[in-house]
């Protein structure tokens, strides 16, 4: 269906005022200098418009019609739409830009309803339009020239994509595709970027947003692309300041950039942190194969570029393998290196077995001559089945030997700090194809359980579910929770405490207070009986003093638990993501660090483990082996929680913080538990 | 001194060989390329070396022979070395390269004695050599052309600096002076930083480094440059592996890279991250005022691109000031935007008095043409008195309009975030210069006292100080520490406890023991007089049953603290920087998270507050400012930490774990500390 957009045989142009310098006359001149092989119709005023004659209506082409591209004016918008559904088009482009407010928003709607109702699809409005370099279709607003190349380009901004196009187009990989997304009102990057993945010329996507608005598919179509693809998105609005930015400039919240982040890191996206880097990656993705590791190898006639070259391979996770005693590591030609020296020394890291990539580094040398040597990396490198970089630097005495690496397809920089960056591309999209499959456990649990009690909770209006309530649903999700009973009299809450055995700690329970803290609701480390009837006698007295309409519905008794480690664990529903999960080591010192980590729900036994060594405190954890403190039941813990947050989407938050760890075999105890309800309908 | 390397009148260029391609003639046809002015004498084999004469000695320049440079083989260099000698030469560049090795050190360390001997410095060996494009002189094996500029270069790597030299001569500012360091046999950064910043055509002074040779003056040099020009430094090897990868190519450890980042910000120095960040540095102080704060504008034609560039000015710790209501900000001139409307925005924003520097973003758009923008923008920046950088995004469309923007002295990106970042360098620079002025306090303290401990644990050779001892000098320093008395037999230590009040701890002294606690020796919160009595015997029973023969002098009892706060204040002498101090808030957490601020010492009141504010944790701190934690008493422990190791270069290292903080006005107190005295004389 999309195909009429990337490969149409008829296209309306409408909008065009043969009088004047018009947008729909530009794209007229846009697609005749493209060389567009099908038919185009120019529809508006005058008699001829690039030397193509302007049609007097679409009538002869009922049926026939693929696209439309509307340029129009606000005013004349509606009336060309109907023109062209009227003729049945199936693909319509608005690209008549609509400047933010209310009567715009909802005459992006009302174009995409008539769409739909005619069974056509829309791209805009305020989209600069569509292009195909191998359809030869240039139908946007951009002038040429069109060159055949493997790069698609999918911008939510205009002015992004524009320039994306500049940059791609004059680089070794060129430019396969071109969308510019525009106001969303129908087509959105959850189509368009499978859509544009199948093209055979593609071999990269490369992606600008803002925010998304098909979150719940998003993260699929990711997918769907990097099953084959590479996928690599510069998403804006990362800082607070951006989000604010991104904020004035979309009228809405671009949505937690960690969300996000987890969303890309599910999807094997590879992120672009800025705008050099975008352009960085689709150079390397469209021109590198992928490596089998991250072991890289440095040639060069420098030893201070080695060096920094050296702290961006650390910087970046991968590794200076010397595995391979025939192969020097940074290999260091020293001043002088002829070229022959350089294309010996690469061959024989593309040859060893224990490197993965090459970056080739070369500073000026009074005695070599920079194209000469850049002549002999490149012929070296020729059907190289490792990825190559290189860094030439300098300025312009560098600049022809940069040229002719790059016509050579090897990506070459004037940093060695960039030419080592950029090999992550390829090195992240490669270790996510190498990925273990992803095989989510479903453990066996009490579902109908928890069913029954999230339901008397919705029904009775109670969205912020009790910690009792909350830990019964972890139990029946298979956590371990502390003993405990719930008392009315001070006697019996000491009977219980000699039964579950001291220290015990009291909780008020009472579905009228939320925070048990504002009461004096709780009291910990009750190590006597008379301790506890103390205890619970001036917790009542207390809490009817201060509230006497509170409805008390009793006391809870609880054993204490004690364990080497505190964490967190939680899951909180993202609206664009769904389920993300959430682990941190506990105590204020990690929340102040923000050291979290995030993933999307499910997860897998893997993912979660990676998930506790993603944090940085979790080195410390680790340090911790001899204590055996059991880092397998806080995967377990993360992975319930995760089905527990997957069959029951009303949940929107879930809180068990601390999960006390002790050493294996002993199973995580959830101490504390939180969970909140969505206040919307069940789904 | 230095004036006979940069400005010679009669250069000797020694161990040409006419009869074939060799060093020491390229330097001659490079001096003749550059047009020198003063006299030049090649030496060694042939007739002539390009076009000059070659002199048969040097009898007839004794006395007047400024600058020799020797680029002969390494057998015939000291006898060149003896020949410019004899003719009384006063500057000597070798360009020879030394191979790294035990015979060429030893060459190095002859050739720096010889003329040390005879009154003449000398520049290498293994330098690339000299360039001062003000007074043509190119004494180096780069070729030119030499272009008179404003950026001098002082490069430890020969590639790095001809890779600079390369870079900078084709950008706007140009270069003024090169100088290849080479071994740094005699000159080192330590004294041709400050004499390439006494040139007056130089603005900025760039630097590449890998170590620093004269550590002790380096952060006095620095500041020679800076309290003038901005000094920006790339140092590599900042990473575990990078710092490897020096240690392989320099032979020997580049030195820890925090103390580097305490030296240069104590000295003003602009640190740049990458290669390419030092030549964007570059280009922005060389070409831009000084802004008077961190506040930016920005304007764009793109908002997706304000999006980038807002997160990279939140990354970069500036602000985008709202302050001013008739300014927008940023400020969305939107597609179509004329290359007027970007004038009068610019214009505008340069006349704010909320905003002290502007950033300018352009994306491709088909009805402007880049170059006009470009012209507009420029013209309306000449002579602006706050900094401007652009962001043109996009390839080869806008290569023309950046190449107007850098002709007029705006440095213009590809990338929005590198015009944002590149800003950094004169923010920065700017700041250091608004600086308070540094007023170290001296405490009054008892200095005899500290002197007269610290004699007797080094005349019985103790370096580790032990904690009673340590606890003194501190006390004499205005610490204050708990309470606490020596004792002898357990009803002693019962009687002081019960002066003192509980809890005590116990702690065993005893010079032979380092580690108190592999002998199980102390013993804390003991609060009752039966605990302190069964504490000391268990203790002295158990140590003596494991290790007879150690000397026990007693045991201290000392008074348990308890406050609100656990911090570490320390000290630990750097190898090439001496005393750093270091603050760190308590706990294993924050040891694992690196969260740790270093200065180099003396420090001041306002530096102290300022450590303090740099580590994140210190966000925690500051929030319970209704306990109202006694921030300043940590502050005046850092400083006089810092008084102590000033006084006492000895000590190698202080370190104070826990200090104790409570709320205001209580003292932070000392509860456990150590000194260490380094093992070499006094000095």
């Amino acid at each position: 269906m999309l195909d009429f957009f990337f490969r149409p045989k008829v296209v309306a142009v409408m909008g065009v005022d043969g009088r004047r310098r018009c947008p729909a006359a530009e794209i007229v001149a846009n697609l005749c200098r493209g060389g567009f092989e099908g038919l185009i119709l120019p529809l508006g005023q005058g008699k001829e418009c690039s030397g193509v004659e302007v049609a007097e209506d679409l009538a002869a082409h009922r049926g026939s019609l693929d696209l439309a591209v509307i340029a129009s004016t606000p005013q004349r918008l509606l009336a060309d739409l109907e023109l062209a559904l009227d003729a049945r088009v199936r693909a319509v482009v608005v690209c008549t830009e609509l400047t933010p407010g209310e009567s715009n928003a909802a005459l992006a709607v009302e174009l995409a309803s008539r769409c739909a109702q005619r069974g056509a699809r829309l791209l805009g409005p305020s989209s600069l339009g569509i292009i195909n370099t191998g359809h030869k279709l240039n139908a946007s607003l951009l002038p040429g020239p069109l060159r055949p190349g493997s790069v698609a380009i999918v911008s939510q901004s205009n002015g992004v994509g524009a320039a994306l196009l500049d940059a791609i187009s004059g680089a070794a990989s060129g430019v396969s595709t071109l969308v510019c997304l525009g106001d969303r009102a129908d087509l959105t990057e959850g189509e368009l970027l499978p859509a544009m993945a199948a093209d055979t010329q593609t071999r990269v996507v490369a992606c600008y947003l803002e925010n998304i608005d098909a979150g719940e598919r998003f993260v699929k179509s990711c997918e769907a692309v990097t099953q084959d693809k590479p996928l690599v998105i510069l998403k804006s609005g990362v800082t607070e300041l951006g989000a604010k930015t991104a904020r004035l400039h979309l009228g809405r919240t671009a949505g937690a950039d960690i969300a996000y982040a987890a969303a890309f890191k599910r999807a094997g996206v590879v992120r672009a942190e800025h705008f050099e880097e975008l352009l960085d990656f689709c150079f390397v993705l469209s021109t590198q194969p992928l490596p089998a590791g991250q072991r890289i190898g440095l040639v060069t006639n420098a030893g201070g570029a080695a060096i920094m070259a050296a702290d961006a391979v650390e910087d970046s996770g991968s590794t200076l393998s010397q595995d391979d005693e025939s192969v020097k590591n940074p290999w260091d030609l020293e001043a002088g290196a002829e070229p022959e020296r350089y294309a010996e020394a690469i061959s024989q890291m593309l040859r060893s077995p224990s490197l993965d990539a090459v970056v080739v580094i070369h500073a000026p040398d009074h005695e070599v001559r920079p194209d000469e040597a850049a002549k002999a990396i490149a012929e070296v490198c020729r059907k190289s089945s490792k990825p190559v970089t290189a860094a030439f630097l300098g300025g312009s005495a560098l600049a022809e030997a940069r040229r002719l690496l790059e016509a050579a397809g090897i990506p070459a920089f004037c940093g060695p700090e960039r030419a080592v960056r950029a090999l992550r591309a390829v090195c992240e999209y490669s270790a996510w194809k190498r990925r273990p499959p992803r095989i989510v456990t479903r453990f066996p649990v009490n579902r109908r359980r928890v069913e029954r009690i999230l339901l008397r909770q919705q029904r009775t209006g109670h969205f912020d579910v009790g910690e009792l309530q909350a830990k019964e649903v972890l139990a029946a999700y298979g956590f371990a929770v502390p003993q405990g009973q719930v008392c009315s009299t001070a006697e019996e809450a000491v009977e219980i405490a000699e039964r579950i055995g001291f220290p015990v700690a009291l909780k008020v329970i009472s579905q009228d207070i939320v925070r048990k803290a504002d009461y004096g609701g709780y009291k910990l480390h009750l190590s006597t009986p008379s301790d506890v009837r103390d205890a619970f006698d001036l917790m009542v007295l207390r809490i009817l003093n201060k509230a006497p309409e509170l409805r008390l519905e009793g006391v809870y008794v609880e054993k204490m638990c004690h364990g080497s480690q505190e964490v967190i664990v939680g899951m909180q529903h993202d609206p664009h993501f769904g389920p993300m999960l959430m682990f941190g080591v506990g105590g204020t010192y990690v929340e102040t660090m923000e050291d979290v980590a995030f993933h999307l729900a499910p997860i897998s036994a893997v993912e979660a483990m990676q998930m506790l060594r993603s944090t940085r405190s979790f080195s410390m954890l680790a340090d911790r082996g001899d204590s055996g403190l059991n880092l397998p039941a806080i995967a377990e813990a993360l992975q319930r929680v995760s089905q527990l947050a997957t069959d029951f989407p009303q949940i929107s938050r879930i809180d068990i913080n601390p999960l006390i760890v002790g050493p294996a075999p002993a199973p995580a105890i959830a101490v504390d538990a939180e969970i909140l309800l969505s206040r919307q309908e069940e789904p």
